[in-house]
């Protein structure tokens, strides 16, 4: 691949970095237990709880994602307790691996991939089995491209003593997220995603109810161990050694996200995924979620054309990297992710690729067609 | 401005820089007299030949590409000289005004602007003027987006006393240029162009023939005498302090040329000027250029929207940067560069924009139209 294909990373996560993130990995590595880091720390601890929309404390880990959902497991629960966990994917179901794991009962409400909850459901649940500890689920479940109805499901949850435990890992500043209004505890996320820097660091911000479940948790932990990153958070220390690098670059993601205001952050995610969704449609393809995140758009895979071969001439030929399905959806559904460092002609290049690759592949007439449906509402000033 | 537009750069020079190139700043900065900086010196002039299409030896100066155009005037000739300039536009002019400064005897072809020079005239005044001792002209006149047909001039050319010079700054390694073959004696071009760096560096090649005048050139000279280039130039020595920095790029941006090919770039910049063009007249629009050049696009400014307001919504609105029309041709055309480190995508971009400035300002039906006629052309694998 030559110069005459620029890389377009269209996946849920790593996602395309801003130059001036880029740069800022230039600058030299300060030691982390000095006031100028420790400063750099607080300050941005404090700027993520305008991301987060939250007023809670937000505590950084270097880890993955994954990592901080583990850290909310082991550090929130004990042994035994019964926990309920959304399934909707990929995602969904690394909740109730983890919960299983660390020896809790699991209510698994199992949900149709490329659907939602119904908020319904979940209320039953509640009723049922009133000695629920947390319920577990996903702002964005990744795998299908479905967003939840978190508001609903945070009002029943906050009458309860259930705590409400968001992996907000692909959907936040993506999708609009008000945490605090709408009774959620616990928010994750991780660096790779609409932070728009490299993966490595996950976030994590919990309410003062949560903070209670933290006192009484029995589950064997160390590097994940919550407490351990409140100790000296206010004094912007780290427990261990954390990806000082990152940190620097995430110092300048924060300056440009506070900068553009999460309004804005979620109207341009709103206004990308009606675009990429209208270009899809356009191309007569049909779209895999029943509630589309802002995040990403799932597409069913065109019958009458070799899956396979369409994402690989778009790697390949084009430079654009999509994802495939995961797990029991693989080749079934491709996702376009406009998640992150992405601006309305990404979405003609992302859509375009598709039509490209599609009449690479033989389909008459669609050249035009996806991205001019597109065209008309990236046209909207935003 | 925020995130949400991300800066595209369509202006014949400075051109988008690869990130590879940008993140080769971050290298240390050797000094110029040692044995490694020496060795690059001598690596990327080699390069540079394959870039340049020519066996001879090519030169780098520190300075922009006018700074070449100069060096080439006060290192060839001498007061009294006859020299005939092709006068095509601004840069054209430029060539005009350099030889009248140190005292040549000036013969201007001037051809309107947008048309190209009729190779007959030239064949004309040479047959009229035996004495020329040099021709000047364009690759590519960047004011109006012709290009030369340089292989029938220099054909004419070679058979006479005289040199043939050609400011390719902004046409090298986008419109096909065979110097050697075409009898073209002295080249130069600019670092900010198909060359994919930074504005800082001039790059010049000449021919035997163009040696010879070198050794009788009486005008006054310093920093631009060529013979001070060519003293060190086989152990890689510079006879000033060199932009090191942008040598340390340039690496990089040959090593990215030289594995696309030359070749491979000449037809990725022809489709990228078909797709673009062909987008223009989709929108109703009239090209400029009567012979175009692949390394821009020149266009009337519809007369029906304000030429000010269009380049300032691309500008500000979709964070596209274009070039407007020069001196007499201010606000009559604007330039969209398809030059150096562009792809498919972004001529979606580039046309995509004007579309949408054109809506913005009350133009019915345009979206869609421009990109659709670019898509087909794009659509080709390359």
């Amino acid at each position: 691949m030559t110069i005459s294909h620029k890389r377009y990373l269209f996946t849920p996560g790593p996602t395309m970095i801003p130059p001036s993130v880029t740069a800022a990995r230039a600058k030299e590595i300060p030691h982390h237990r000095t006031p100028e880091f420790r400063a750099l720390t607080q300050k941005v601890h404090e700027q993520l709880k305008n991301i987060f929309c939250t007023s809670h404390d937000v505590y950084s880990m270097t880890c993955s994602g994954s990592g901080a959902m583990e850290a909310s497991v082991v550090s929130l629960l004990s042994p035994g307790d019964v926990v309920l966990c959304v399934n909707a994917g990929k995602f969904g179901h690394r909740w109730v691996d983890l919960c299983k794991r660390y020896g809790m009962e699991v209510i698994e409400l199992v949900v149709p991939r490329g659907e939602t909850l119904d908020p319904a459901e979940l209320q039953n649940a509640l009723r049922q089995k009133p000695n629920i500890k947390a319920v577990f689920t996903q702002l964005t479940e990744t795998s299908t491209g479905v967003t939840f109805d978190l508001e609903a499901m945070g009002k029943m949850i906050s009458g309860t003593d259930a705590i409400f435990v968001v992996d907000a890992i692909s959907g936040l500043a993506a999708d609009r997220f008000l945490p605090d209004a709408w009774g959620v505890d616990v928010v994750v996320t991780g660096s790779q995603k609409a932070l728009m820097l490299p993966p490595g660091l996950a976030f994590i911000s919990l309410s003062q109810k949560a903070w209670k479940c933290v006192e009484t948790s029995t589950c064997p932990k160390y590097y994940f161990d919550l407490k351990r990153y409140r100790k000296g958070h206010d004094q912007g220390d780290h427990p261990f050694t954390p990806a000082i690098g990152l940190y620097i670059q995430l110092e300048e993601s924060l300056r440009l996200l506070q900068e553009e205001t999460i309004e804005h952050i979620w109207r341009r995610h709103e206004i990308l995924a009606r675009a990429t969704r209208a270009g899809m449609e356009a191309l007569g393809l049909q779209l895999f979620a029943k509630r589309s995140s802002n995040a990403l758009t799932a597409v069913y895979m065109p019958t009458h054309v070799d899956a396979k071969a369409m994402i690989n001439i778009m790697k390949t030929e084009l430079g654009v990297t999509v994802a495939g399905g995961q797990d029991e959806l693989k080749d079934k559904i491709f996702r376009i992710a406009h998640l992150g460092y992405i601006d309305r002609f990404d979405i003609l290049a992302a859509v375009g690729s598709v039509e490209i690759a599609l009449s690479h592949l033989g389909e008459k007439g669609s050249l035009g067609k996806g991205i001019t449906a597109a065209q008309k509402i990236l046209a909207e000033p935003f």
